[in-house]
């Protein structure tokens, strides 16, 4: 069994606030700030340009790769880290569309975030070639599987509703179809149990400072099934991912493996960061994670519902189908998310109309909840959200 | 004047090492240390999600981006950070391309960095429109320029023998050939000084932990000249490129101006570690730092011919043709290098023969030089670099 009071206390939550927004940054882990500083004054101060060796600088990727591929189901030497998530769909989808090269639709939903799709955009113009991107509601995707499609592509956990995807079943229609399935795990990464494997996913992609708590725009992560790693062109042919980075060959050779999909030269702060968050897991069971997830979020969902009758529920009521985030809709959720905030309760909002919560069991209990109902419901019943301060928009919303 | 013992006193630099490899991994910036633990603490570990707006860390990568430009001579919005420097190099060489779409080749040289010509080749075997990417020896580059080229894509500092490419008349050639000029900055960017506006540069990129000291893997720079700011097609179109990204459109639209060269989420922590360490640029001329790099490197390369017999130079002998480093080939080039570092002189091994050494006034001034020689004369005199544990290869050389 888990023990959640033992990783709560790995995290720095500011006193006064009940953190519900760690799906979409993670709160500081302690590890993490010790293991920066260490990392500035020792290997960077101290090392110099040896920490790449010394410090084990350069295969961070794939070290780290590994971490993140024990909570995602997929074997040693199959996920490798660097850039960001856009830079990874970008990877994934161009990689996966070359495996099929005679489809020419991707498929995707409204409920995909939206970089993905604009990636996806911004890669079918620049290939030329006649390529469709095709979106349809998240609950017409099996549907919409047929011959024609190249690749599918999914987030698993919708970013606004929570709303989660059978991965292993829309995956195995796309094969039967044909066609490539490539995964967004942004919203499930360190949020439930995941398989790539048993899902026979052919790329999946993830941000890492979500629940995985590596830090603002903390590094981005690539799986390729392990039928692909020999054969998928990496299109983004950064000299780390060269066979023999430092021959310095005038012709690109892939590396092996995973190593193909490296591309500039590692984040090296960053990764420091990440590697001492993913500290947090050892000895964490991800099935615990997911029941007391679904606990907090039916909680949540049933205390606000008879509380906060202005409230209109957005995520899926059935845990089995949601992520570990529940959102509900109101035309003010924006004023509203700040008078929460003003109050020391962080969600998030997202447009046009969704208050967005989450719920990390890592650091997040049962009182947390019954906290962040009560001050909403006062919030709610008072009309507290209904002043000037709280309605005018910021940069990031 | 420039008052080096000032900017020499801001970086961390180990007792007993002479670090002459700040052209590869600038040294660790004082301020950069304080100011990552604070960002730690304070910004992500106090602040949270708010950070985005309240520690300004939305904005970074244009604000960084503004500081940048004034070292290249690039206005206010027209350069903004992220990614690595390969993905900067596809960004810029995809959108050039596009930009003159009736030509297929892509003129570069022997002496670009690999990277550069890996992500041309991964690039243009995406597109898959029969470009042509031409590679001549880099004497030969100004008469290769004709009306076939679509994009001349140069490194202006060989990262090899600090060869510097005349980046204003090759501008000017191109331009008059009807092609684009994309310049990568790497050995450039705080090393001399540099006018992107008056060479007239289409597209500039480099990366900042070189001489700009942000740190291992620090963010990379793209500069997009104004005319082309509103026109330049983001291949590589995330979310945060987006005109509207919390709107969460499905469709792109791009941002206004140089905006739209911003992907994914900014690095934070990586960010907050440059913007401490660009501070070392306040109150230093250029023109102060071109001379002094000139005198230093004139001073090596003269003790170094008159001590060092075995060793033949590889780097430009006018100070005018060259950036701030100095190389010298030998056979044995890689175990002199090792013996060097045992010693605690740092520089660098390029293969197949090459041993490169930065000079970089900003911390390293004429006693360090002369030490640095004093100990190089001792190896080679008494062949102390023959020995086995010199010559065994790490994963980064």
């Amino acid at each position: 069994m888990t023990d959640f009071s033992r990783t709560r206390a790995l995290f720095h939550i500011p006193a006064g606030t009940i953190y519900l927004d760690g799906n979409s940054l993670g709160p500081l882990p302690i590890a993490a700030k010790e293991r920066v500083a260490r990392m500035m004054a020792e290997e960077w101060g101290g090392q110099l340009i040896k920490g790449w060796n010394g410090a084990g600088w350069f295969m961070q990727p794939r070290t780290i790769g590994n971490r993140i591929g024990k909570l995602i189901g997929a074997p040693e030497g199959t996920v490798v880290m660097g850039d960001t998530l856009s830079i990874k769909v970008h990877q994934a989808l161009a990689s996966a569309l070359e495996l099929n090269p005679e489809r020419k639709v991707v498929l995707s939903d409204s409920g995909n975030f939206p970089s993905d799709l604009y990636i996806a955009q911004g890669l079918l113009k620049s290939l030329g070639r006649g390529h469709v991107l095709k979106v349809v509601e998240p609950e017409e995707v099996g549907a919409a599987i047929d011959e024609s499609v190249a690749v599918l592509m999914l987030t698993e956990v919708d970013y606004r509703t929570g709303r989660l995807h059978d991965m292993k079943a829309l995956t195995g229609r796309a094969h039967a179809a044909g066609a490539l399935a490539v995964w967004d795990l942004a919203h499930s990464a360190g949020a439930l149990p995941i398989d790539v494997t048993a899902a026979a996913a052919d790329f999946a992609v993830g941000c890492t400072y979500k629940y995985l708590n590596g830090g603002p725009g903390a590094p981005a992560f690539i799986y390729v099934a392990p039928r692909h790693l020999e054969t998928a062109r990496p299109v983004l042919s950064g000299w780390l991912g060269h066979a023999a980075p430092f021959a310095f060959d005038l012709d690109y050779r892939p590396g092996a493996g995973i190593d193909r999909m490296r591309c500039g030269t590692p984040p090296v702060i960053a990764l420091a960061a990440l590697d001492a968050a993913l500290d947090a897991w050892e000895g964490v069971d991800m099935a615990d994670v997911r029941r007391q997830s679904i606990r907090l979020c039916d909680l949540f969902i049933r205390e606000v519902e008879a509380r906060c009758a202005d409230l209109t529920l957005n995520s899926p009521r059935d845990g089995a189908a949601r992520g570990s985030q529940v959102s509900f809709r109101h035309p003010e959720g924006y004023a509203i998310m700040q008078a929460l905030i003003a109050r020391g309760v962080i969600g998030d909002f997202r447009a046009p109309d969704a208050i967005r919560f989450g719920f990390t069991p890592l650091y997040i209990g049962e009182a947390e909840v019954m906290g962040a109902v009560e001050i909403l419901a006062d919030i709610m019943t008072k009309r507290l959200w209904d002043k000037a301060e709280f309605k005018r928009k910021a940069a990031v919303t």
